[in-house]
């Protein structure tokens, strides 16, 4: 690469992500080279593609084009390649299409995918929520789910099509059942003559005894008290047992049951990139159960200075009961950290370890209320929801003006209306789905799986 | 069906494009029970398709959903399905997935794909424009060749990447032509550092004289002054005769020549839908060659007063020395004409043959330039560019307030960005594609072709 600043130390960051980015954004000023590598060309605003799911935004509205969140930063250059293994003596990436990247510095920040905690079957029937496409095949299911109940004669399987099942109460799963029951309740209402779309049956499954675990109980409580005047029935200390042909078998405490759910949405469990195997491998990186890496109080790997882990792969365990959650704010604040050290170090200073600065939590239920735990307060309603459009708006807008969401935002507030709720990309109407390029990455990762086992 | 006006005459329309859902709408009033049948979900704005396939645009913003459309009719209701065959005897519809529809009056609107004049094998080299999918392929193509020239050591390989051809210089292929150019020689110029996007050679091939072959001379002659400005090489007399291998061979004039190119689109040529066969078959309406159903000066089927056809598959011979073409403005004009047909015949009384209104014909060329010809006067440049705008936004406002893209197009206007650009539906960066929907709705048409000769 013809890089006059070539001679610098060479930063690389695996992922694009929140952590890797706000990592390669903090370098600006340093007098290093930057090659970030993402194999999406775009930055993802997850926190909000539960509305891409729910057709109240478009992709390319919580998306921002890597080039163009670097294109002024100088010393940056974004690579379109995967990672698919790491060889720490010799301090390089092997990537799936081009040559090998040295790196004398290291950043890894690749997150994680959705987990079915052994039962990866379920995922036909059960799509996660963690990237574009599954997000767009999440918004198919839901909305042909009614057209199909609009032509169903058959009273039990109408029934079946109009029932929702979401499996996991944080955040994303309480977002996605209030969101359908604003669809099923009042949406879509008027747009259907022969099915009664008030009928739809919208669950939401949680294992512990209360949505919204981590928050505090009372704002748990006002969350399921917003859900339930929705319309959606919440079932907690509820486990699935299993998932198929379009059937949910449960346990409820000590009762097992079965429902019929024409559509079965997955927000129960998130998976630790592959690369946190790759890292184990190369450099006996310590993994927690989930298999993320454990970091040392730097954020950088045992016996391995010059590698760093930030983000949702990483498990931070220096402060607090718990490791540190794998939320935006997180890996936002770990990717700044380690370019300040980076930059520190290369002034030959030192800076103190890694401290999390928590500035609360917020879930939205429904068009205009949502909770929030802010430390100093906690609330709930109309006001917390207005507190989590400003904040999401402020951090929408760091990388690209997204000016168009705001107004969406406020058409879609006085209108109820969801402009994107098209049924793209399958030519039949309600066919089983392959989830295709979920089951190719997952066939990727584990066939890098068996590799690295054999080498 | 339980609906009240189930006694009233049944108009059933296939097709929600522009011939189909202005029929609808104009029966409003009418007193009649409306049945729009459709495939897709929604109503695509195909005229502002490459902006999508361009990443000016998402799909959402040139999209409204059928039922959202018609929501407040209560006289009309909306069909998620396809119609594999027509009973004209019994007067009834054979759909996919749901149960026969009656109907006392059918106005088939279900207009045309791309035709390969018989090649179809280059469709997998080079993808035409005519879905939503479509639209997200080219998109991911034209993105993905710049990001694969950023990797690419090899100077030939790298320059084939940074080919792009556009076969067929009409209006779409015209507006992609220009778009890509844009792309390359302004909007990513910054984004890339081991590319100079500005060598990018971007191709428009023609069979004719001159790109825009119905419009005037002098504005064709406009066209390609404006599109060479931006960097357009444009072939005329130029026909293709084989794609394959990422090689384009062609004829020019009578020279015969090759081209190495990544990324070849089809703009070239449009093929009747299946349902023309399907008519020809149960009535015996007489097809032109490229499959379009002939129709009366009322636009029914000869002998069948009870069955019209509007829009891209409806030949309409009776004005003019050539059949109208095939463009949202006549079938918009041939919906209401036969809505009002309709309504008239219910009266007891008759209206005159369907006239074409001619409004005049546009074409954009670049960010802010336009050709047009509004037959009482001919303009090029910056105000045509604004005529073409304001007549966009009013059809495209017409449905369903899509205030939305306004501010994204003020927007791209300013930052000259294209937010949109997202490389979207495929896992492997730039694997070659094999179109899957298109293939398999072709697929489809295939078999059912089989079965019609076959009955």
């Amino acid at each position: 690469m013809n890089n006059p600043q070539s001679s610098l130390p060479h930063v690389v960051i695996v992922g694009g992500g929140f952590g890797g980015l706000y990592a390669a954004k903090s370098l600006r000023n340093s007098p290093v080279k930057v090659t970030l590598i993402d194999k999406r060309n775009f930055h993802l605003f997850q926190p909000l593609l539960y509305q891409v799911a729910t057709g109240s935004l478009s992709p390319a509205d919580i998306a921002s084009p890597l080039r163009v969140v670097l294109s002024k930063q100088k010393n940056a250059q974004v690579l379109l390649d995967k990672v698919v293994d790491i060889d720490s003596a010799a301090k390089k990436l092997i990537v799936q299409d081009g040559e090998d990247v040295n790196y004398d510095m290291l950043i890894i920040a690749t997150g994680g995918s959705h987990h079915y905690f052994g039962n990866d079957q379920w995922q036909e029937d059960a799509p996660g929520l963690k990237t574009v496409e599954d997000a767009l095949e999440m918004r198919r299911r839901i909305f042909t789910a009614f057209e199909a109940a609009e032509k169903e004669p058959d009273l039990a399987k109408r029934q079946a099509l109009l029932t929702f099942v979401v499996v996991g109460g944080g955040p994303t799963g309480v977002e996605l059942a209030g969101a359908i029951a604003e669809i099923a309740h009042k949406t879509v209402v008027e747009d259907f003559r022969d099915v009664d779309t008030t009928k739809a049956k919208v669950l939401l499954f949680e294992g512990m005894d209360r949505i919204l675990p981590p928050y505090p109980e009372t704002l748990s409580a006002k969350a399921q008290e917003s859900l339930e005047k929705l319309g959606v029935e919440i079932k907690t200390k509820t486990l699935v047992t299993d998932i198929s042909n379009q059937t949910v078998t449960f346990r409820e405490g000590d009762k097992a049951d079965t429902i019929s759910a024409n559509t079965i949405l997955w927000a129960a469990g998130v998976k630790a990139s592959f690369i946190g195997r790759v890292l184990n491998k190369t450099t006996g990186a310590e993994l927690d159960r989930a298999g993320r890496v454990i970091v040392e109080p730097d954020l950088s790997i045992k016996g391995h200075p010059d590698i760093f882990v930030v983000g949702d792969l990483a498990n931070f365990p220096h402060q607090g009961e718990r490791p540190l959650p794998g939320v935006a704010p997180v890996a936002m604040q770990e990717g700044e950290y380690v370019a300040k050290l980076i930059t520190k170090k290369l002034q030959g200073k030192t800076i103190k370890p890694f401290h999390y600065f928590d500035l609360g939590s917020m879930a939205v239920v429904g068009q205009n209320k949502a909770v929030a735990d802010l430390g100093f307060a906690k609330m709930s309603g109309f006001f917390a929801w207005f507190i989590w459009v400003v904040a999401h708006i402020y951090y929408l807008i760091e990388f690209d003006n997204k000016l168009v969401v705001m107004i969406q935002w406020a058409w879609n507030y006085i209108t109820l209306g969801r402009g994107a709720r098209l049924i793209t990309g399958k030519t039949a109407l309600y066919a089983k789905t392959e989830v295709p390029n979920e089951a190719k990455e997952n066939k990727v990762d584990k066939l890098q799986e068996r590799e690295l086992v054999k080498s």
